[in-house]
């Protein structure tokens, strides 16, 4: 592998929104840690769906209907093949994480979690990760109990393995946070929690759009992931989940296609996935995320890793150069995700309205992640966050219009 | 309002895969109760929301981001206006009728219902108003209490409300048969079981397809809608809750965009409608499902329903000629759906088949309605369910591809 994985410039031709101005400046959009925009070619499968071979799925019998099935359930196969799973039927297509990790709170930890019984999660985790635990606190006496990031930003994995007691039920972890770029080591978490016969869910939103993940490899009960930060539609989604936890699961929706026989007094389920997928899905979508992660595998993990890598050595030597900007989460290991406060107290909101006057698109807010602001000690940050497709030209430009903001604020 | 309410031949344009062959045969697609085509103004919107004006909402600053709120949070204010509902924020955006039924379900009636505490619903409901009550039946005891529908598929209004006892705590009803084509009076049950104090929870799948609908004057609590259906991308929907029922319910999906506050130990909730959506939403099916309202809107509900009443009058009396053909639900008001069988023992799905060769599109099996199939003594029946851009040409295809069937399997 080269020390340039990809052209980004011929890349970046596959992304229509990126030829765009605002504000009458070209588009800097970093903004990929909330939604990660499309190349052509989902673009044009969500068209052709639409206009050329759409129906609803697995209940009809003609032409359309099982053109449509036969493409909706591939990406089954395709997800699967991404995520390093072996085995496709434990794949459960979602409309994103927090589908996912509503899912597993529901029909998993609901039935199994007691009053008194723990749940041990990670102060940087995103709400999806932590309100669905919240509510099970609120209705049935569930503890939270929640590990810390060391200064840096780091999780320390035994640190987590360390909180698991007799009363913890579940693990719940990101594999990479949202705000401080942090990758956690979820294979040693899933290890130790299930050496102590704890199951782990991991919430791989970021994770699986910034590198090669092996979910073989890392082994966790369930592994959530999101269609729109993957360059995918909105709405798409899946989560993976192992062979044995799906059989201890109850329903989730309610609906047609997860059951086999319904009668006025009896219903039968479907078998997984099937059973844990509810009425007329995302079709469109989920085909459109189908293309997304093709897409995303023949350009290589590795080399989107590679160039993000190479991304974020240079961010961090340019901000550093910024003597007034303090950037949260130094992980050595970290991916291209940079949040920061400016010295003077500028508020976050403020710095993102000028950088978008400059054209820089950047997040500024608590992220969802209020634990892991409290445990910081702000209430919001800006944050600039790189994709597969941003160049070095446009951090230049982040810097250029930051240095406006110290002028302007300071 | 002529007798021709439109000239279909010009909105069959606004449909490209109405242009189409399948098997060799222009296509006539009869299985728009599964789900509906696009017009070209919807996947260009779709596109365009991709291609350039893609950002996630609610928490950016930036130009994209404001951009794509603006047009998501406006589709709320088209699903009000297409719904006939006052105020906006009783509308809660959802993926489809599935997921606003399952809202219903684990949001109000689950912290509602004790055992014994019954449901009352009628034996024509879709899985989708079935089985998230049969879930409340296997965990927490509620009994389902159904009332059947006459000989020719009516349902008496006071029948259901003759069935609400001291312990029903809710009814659930369809609106419009997606089997039977019947239309249910959702006025008068509403006011019945108001009279009695008892909240109804309406699913309006199929009658929003086919006529206007006013639910300030229909005045029930719970309203669910489904995108796809209407004309809208799939993953698009919505669900009208009054006011008063909201404040009754606790949250659903935890995640994002539902709280306004998340710390380790407390979590506050945002308020309603908000309160109830959870993590990055179906952003630009929204948007598009906006479109496809407002397209409806132009085209007029009223002109929609007089076009499709004519072509139930033509499809009926070309139905009825075929004496070896047995069509389920003979409601005067019907929509138009038309359930059939044949005789001789033909299986649905040969008939299907079949037809499909001919081009022609139904469904067939148990359209998500087992206790509907058990109370008529079939286990399946194909359906030919006709939309806007459905013709008089296409219904006499459908008899003609039917003859074919008769003089085959007879």
């Amino acid at each position: 592998m080269s020390d340039v994985p990809y052209d980004v410039q011929d890349i970046r031709k596959d992304f229509p929104i990126l030829a765009r101005e605002v504000n009458g400046k070209p588009l800097v959009y970093l903004d990929n840690g909330a939604s990660a925009q499309k190349p052509q070619v989902v673009i044009d499968a969500v068209t052709r769906g639409y206009a050329e071979e759409y129906s609803n799925v697995h209940r009809g019998l003609h032409y359309l209907s099982n053109l449509a099935t036969e493409k909706y359930e591939g990406v089954r196969e395709i997800i699967a093949r991404f995520l390093g799973v072996k085995d496709v039927e434990e794949i459960v297509m979602t409309s994103g994480s927090t589908e996912g990790l509503n899912l597993v709170a529901y029909g998993w930890a609901m039935p199994h979690l007691q009053a008194g019984d723990e749940i041990v999660l990670s102060v940087m985790e995103h709400h999806a990760n932590i309100v669905p635990w919240h509510l099970l606190r609120e209705r049935q006496g569930v503890v939270l109990k929640w590990v810390d990031v060391d200064v840096n930003g780091d999780l320390d994995p035994q640190a987590v393995i360390d909180a698991i007691g007799p009363k913890t039920k579940l693990v719940a972890v990101t594999h990479m946070s949202n705000v401080l770029g942090t990758v956690v080591d979820v294979k040693a978490i899933v290890a130790g929690a299930h050496a102590r016969g704890v199951p782990v869910v991991v919430d791989g939103s970021q994770a699986t759009v910034h590198g090669p993940v092996d979910l073989d490899d890392i082994g966790a009960d369930f592994y959530a992931i999101t269609g729109h930060k993957l360059y995918g539609p909105s709405g798409s989604g899946a989560i993976h989940i192992r062979r044995e936890r799906m059989d201890e699961m109850r329903p989730f929706f309610g609906g047609g296609d997860m059951i086999r026989h319904v009668h006025k007094d009896a219903v039968e389920y479907a078998d997984p996935p099937m059973k844990f997928e509810a009425g007329t899905p995302n079709i469109v979508q989920q085909i459109g995320l189908g293309v997304a992660l093709e897409y995303l595998m023949d350009l290589g993990m590795e080399n989107i890793a590679a160039h993000e890598r190479a991304l974020r050595d240079y961010t961090r030597d340019r901000l550093d150069g910024l003597n007034w900007l303090n950037v949260q989460g130094r992980s050595a290991g970290k991916g291209a995700i940079f949040s920061f406060t400016l010295d003077g107290g500028a508020h976050p909101h403020d710095i993102s309205t000028v950088l978008d006057k400059k054209g820089v698109a950047v997040r500024a807010g608590h992220h969802c992640a209020g634990p892991l602001m409290d445990h910081l000690g702000v209430s919001a940050t800006c944050r600039a966050s790189f994709g597969l497709y941003n160049t070095r030209d446009e951090v230049d430009k982040l810097v250029e219009a930051l240095e406006l903001c110290h002028d302007l604020f300071s």
